[in-house]
């Protein structure tokens, strides 16, 4: 940490190289990076918004969204740093736009940063843009079939966030269900189970991502 | 209707023209086809269990997952006969999928077809599967911003159908707030208040959905 942060190499890098420039640029710096994938309204910016208080300035926010910045302006109001992309009718966020958002974007302290992606539980599974894992975000109002029914976003995950569990008392819903099709996709996935209202589950994500944070630097010295 | 069904022309046209193929094939016979669209738990496959007693045989359905045929599943068990394409990793039905389910489906009676397109509010927004009309189904689960971030799925919809509205008590959503900025967008937009648990807003729906469908077979004739 502490080394000047500098762009020359990321902006340069040819489009088909630059998701692997943008994780050597995120490597050199001390940043871990973690892509937030998952349907709209599964609880991507709740969740980071019950990470906010806990995380203060060593951690920052790029926000994708076909349209409006309501996401980064409520992170940025809890005082978690935060960049808005619009996509407009792009369905994922692609390594240029990460870029672009680097260039606009206060990165000094930074060691954990959030990519959340466009809400889409599809396409945003196919594309590396530097980060260093997926966490799939899936709430107990889609329906517990939804692990089950969208494999590829399980498969590139390494954990799967299961959200909103404070509205199970008016569901049916079997999170034990959704663990188990989540881990006949993907047997090493690490399942968190949260609510952004009430708290439950959210210190004990930011624990695990932390010491995966702490492994990958360690691995890089 | 009651013409007997042919399929040759659309089994035989060329894939750039396929959806207008399929366009004139449902006219020809007498059935209004509608393409839902939302994301991944949505509420698509419930809201047709809960139109499903009100149809009978003059329904079928066409579903679309990545992954599964519980939906069909689901829909047949209930006596509305529903065919399941698997995408893989598709994140959107084409005109060439729904010509293969049609060579797989018993079409006879039917007047009303519902396709029920892959789970997400992007990509299916953007492509023409044959339908008289595309219907935005937005759960209010998913947040009251929805409207707002997914323009280009407002835009394509004749309708909006918001759901789950059993959950209101337990949720911060203004519904009042969709619909406005639904209509920000497509000032024409129909939207239905709708509750599959409880049948709320069901009927008035379907009711819409069949006026539509005279109009346009009356257009034809």
């Amino acid at each position: 940490m502490g080394k000047k942060i500098k762009l020359d190499r990321i902006v340069k890098a040819p489009g088909h190289k630059l998701a692997k420039e943008l994780q050597t640029f995120f490597r050199e710096h001390g940043i871990f990076v973690v892509n937030l994938i998952g349907s709209p309204g599964s609880g991507k910016t709740s969740l980071l918004e019950a990470l906010a208080p806990l995380l203060g300035n060593r951690a920052a926010v790029i926000e994708g969204d076909l349209a409006t910045d309501e996401d980064a302006r409520r992170l940025n109001k809890l005082g978690l740093r935060s960049f808005q992309i619009n996509t407009v009718d792009a369905c994922h966020l692609d390594p240029g736009m990460i870029r672009d958002a680097l260039q606009n974007m206060q990165l000094d302290g930074v060691e954990l940063l959030f990519i959340e992606n466009v809400g889409n539980l599809v396409c945003p599974a196919s594309f590396n843009i530097g980060e260093d894992m997926k966490v799939a975000v899936v709430s107990v109002t889609e329906g517990d079939d939804k692990p089950a029914k969208y494999p590829t976003a399980i498969e590139v995950s390494s954990a799967m966030v299961v959200t909103k569990i404070d509205l199970l008392p008016y569901l049916k819903c079997d999170v034990e269900r959704m663990k188990r099709d989540a881990r006949a996709h993907r047997p090493d996935i690490q399942c968190f189970i949260v609510s952004a209202q009430t708290g439950e589950g959210v210190r004990e994500y930011l624990a695990w991502m932390e010491e995966q944070a702490e492994g990958a630097l360690q691995h890089q010295e």
